[in-house]
């Protein structure tokens, strides 16, 4: 088998340029039945044919989404959703993680879909800045309690599901995505189709409908970051692709060409767009294998900060009323998602990356804890907050940052972040994710039981039914 | 009261100026807090404010809808959807028009949505070629089964639901459409939100953020046009719509400039936008007013074609035989929209000019029964269609052909269509609209229960509960 190992080899080895692509352009001749090619890899793609460091990823990618889903499960967010959806959920099919209520399959996905997301936790693949976890799995994993399906073949749906989606995302950033759309649900809605889809058994022609009509549900628009809705993006786009799989599965028609064309999904929401990148080498190589985990419970563009940041606190036991300023040299992309200067919110406070640098120095973290109304509003952050400064520089590259800090004693000490903490670079251990795990799962479920679930995911390939980590992560 | 009335009278004393009116163009200073200025509209019209003649055309679009969910309600598309999504069906709350099933209010919405667009018969709003009835009705009959609300107030909200979605899309009509959105179900899900919210009686603030919860799900690529997909639009539009007023009823917090930020709706889904066109007398023009309905079952864009084939077929009492050729002179988007040469199936024959002259021509009709696949599949309409030839005429305006027949004898007789019959300005009568009714709940209810409904919807604003409407028109 000839394999791109550049991209199936585990992330630590893989280089920088995978994450900073160059940007896309349009094709002078589009490949026919760019659909169809996509549509029937899917049907076609077996789990034996997935080497074991890609299984490998698709389980911490699961087990990192348990993990965000239940941190995030008892959020206003989702008490609201179930309060305000709850007079029209179906029969109880499927699990809400870390909580009591079981719903139907499709209101489960939203709802754990929203969970994953609202704390900004979960996983990127940073070439895309897609969230590949949320559409995908928050899907099967409903789906899973309604449909039987192996844990081998569910994470073979998983994969091929993240690969759907990440191609796709490939093929239209970064013009799809300064647009102004969400990509995790303007892309994650094809991720959701072809794993729900998979795990349908759905033929090519039913398959080419699936994405077809997932083309025609986009959800996202950027302007809801910072709002409950931005969470709502992942679920919407898990519910999107199960409604286009089971109706295809029934063959409510559809185009054969929603993605390609003219008046298709990647015309429709992008200025250029290279469908090489959805054709190319399919099954040589796996998007999910690129995939990251986020040390920190915020945006991922602000990580670079927050590592250099606790970095300088601790090698110099900085505390905040040393410190006259800090100047932060950024990529443009840090201003342009986390430039709110003086957040109202812990939610804000995670699109504030002088919030960030500030709480960072003062408590020397960046979890939950750091980005609640209690953090926000403490009157030593919000003062060093104001003496935070931003610098763009193109020559940063998105996991990089370079610190100047400014004593009242007229020191200055600088930190040059080459690869944050949790990039493709520098990844999180299998023990590190445990242990977000655990944190995350802390006060929603007993720790024995998060325990549970760790095991459950790390051997998901060997259980008879997949269901049963679901039905392991209620409360 | 100053009224623009040329907009609140009657449709049939309309300008044409009003259906083709010039391109958007690019406001230079965005006036601030359209989403919010229209959320605040939408909260304070009454059902007294309105003119007399706006709720009768109200009246006529809902009795028009309801005409054509019947006549959709037994089609494969419907039939198809509720086998595929009937597991995941909550609670028997709401009626599926023509059909002996209860569902739960989201699907009701979904379902008749489906069956309301599925016969290409329902209403347009020509400038913008939204269906407005489609996202706006499916969503508030579901719901005025939940939740009770007088036949005034749903008169009112109807009213406010097709105002919000026609307002949004004249504010990017062409350019949003001709990037390739199916602007009924992009632009409808608005009218579906602000309707929806309406009836829960939300607050400024609720709707504001209703209106960007919907900003951030628009449905529909025009690429799904002549698949059951297209009309999937109109009813996910509606679900979406419900699913933004029922989470903002419950401060799911959203944007409050979902339509004229940066990354919000208009400037992402739209490469031109005024937005005077959604701020300007808010509460002093309808667009109501100038709702138009089909005579014929298929694309308005036919309409002029069909309405002078019947007329000359009758004029001189033509027969296929007797014809060598039909040249029609025709607007460009006939055939972007229907230029479809070989159509294999009725639903594709809606999308053929050339089959929709030859069938007008010997069968003298173009009902449901014209576009099936008996009518396309006829061997005398298929060798007529062969020698069917269009060209594009700028100067030809959307409800206008120059057709010109070439007899076998050498004869030519020729045609010119002003505005067809359904235009604003030749619009069907009431006595038009009852009949077109009947027609199409023949064979899904009794004719006796077809009266009775029609009854309620021209009685609408009377009734003690608009609830009755729906339960009315089920099997």
């Amino acid at each position: 088998m000839s394999v791109n190992r550049r991209r199936f080899i585990g992330a630590s080895a893989l280089a920088g340029s995978v994450a900073f692509a160059p940007p896309t352009v349009v094709a002078a001749t589009p490949p026919p039945e760019v659909t169809r090619i996509l549509a029937r890899y899917i049907v076609n793609g077996h789990f034996a044919d997935i080497p074991g460091p890609v299984r490998k990823e698709a389980a911490r990618t699961l087990l990192n989404w348990v993990g965000c889903a239940l941190g995030g499960s008892r959020t206003d967010a989702v008490g609201i959703a179930i309060s305000a959806l709850s007079p029209f959920f179906g029969a109880a099919q499927a699990t809400v993680l870390g909580r009591k209520e079981r719903v139907d399959v499709f209101n489960a996905a939203l709802l754990n879909g929203i969970a994953s997301h609202i704390l900004d936790y979960d996983d990127t693949h940073l070439r895309t800045v897609i969230h590949p976890a949320g559409p995908v799995v928050s899907a099967i994993l409903a789906l899973s309690e309604y449909q039987p399906v192996s844990g081998s073949d569910f994470l073979n749906a998983i994969v091929l599901g993240i690969e759907t989606e990440c191609r796709i995302g490939n093929a239209v950033y970064p013009a799809h995505y300064d647009i102004g759309w969400h990509i995790t649900g303007t892309a994650g809605v094809f991720g959701a189709a072809a794993a729900a889809g998979k795990i349908l058994g759905l033929s090519e022609q039913r398959m080419t409908w699936a994405l077809s009509i997932a083309a025609t549900q986009p959800v996202g628009l950027r302007e809801m970051f910072g709002s409950m809705t931005k969470s709502f993006h992942p679920g919407r786009a898990a519910q999107n692709g199960l409604t286009a799989a089971f109706l295809a599965s029934k063959s409510f028609t559809s185009s054969e060409q929603g993605i390609e064309a003219k008046s298709g999904w990647a015309n429709v929401t992008s200025t250029a767009r290279n469908y090489a990148e959805i054709t190319d080498k399919l099954g040589q190589t796996y998007e999910v294998s690129v995939n990251t985990y986020k040390p920190f419970a915020c945006g991922i563009v602000i990580h670079p900060t927050i590592d250099g940041c606790i970095q300088l606190r601790n090698q110099y036991k900085l505390t905040a009323d040393q410190i006259r300023s800090i100047e932060l040299r950024v990529h443009p992309l840090v201003l342009e998602l986390t430039g709110k200067k003086t957040p109202q919110s812990g939610l804000e406070g995670k699109f504030s990356v002088y919030h960030a640098a500030a709480v960072a120095i003062v408590e020397g973290a960046a979890g939950e804890q750091q980005f609640t109304d209690r953090a926000v509003r403490n009157p030593i952050i919000m003062a060093l907050r104001d003496r935070v400064s931003t610098t763009i520089d193109a020559s940063i590259a998105e996991d990089q940052v370079r610190i100047k800090v400014t004593l009242t004693d007229g020191r200055t000490l600088d930190k040059y972040i080459e690869h944050a903490v949790g990039s493709v670079k520098n990844p999180m251990s299998d023990a590190d994710l445990e242990r977000k795990f655990a944190g995350l799962a802390d006060g929603v479920i007993p720790a024995d039981q998060a325990k549970r679930v760790m095991e459950l995911c790390w051997s998901i390939a060997s259980l008879p039914e997949a269901g049963a980590l679901a039905k392991a992560a209620g409360a």
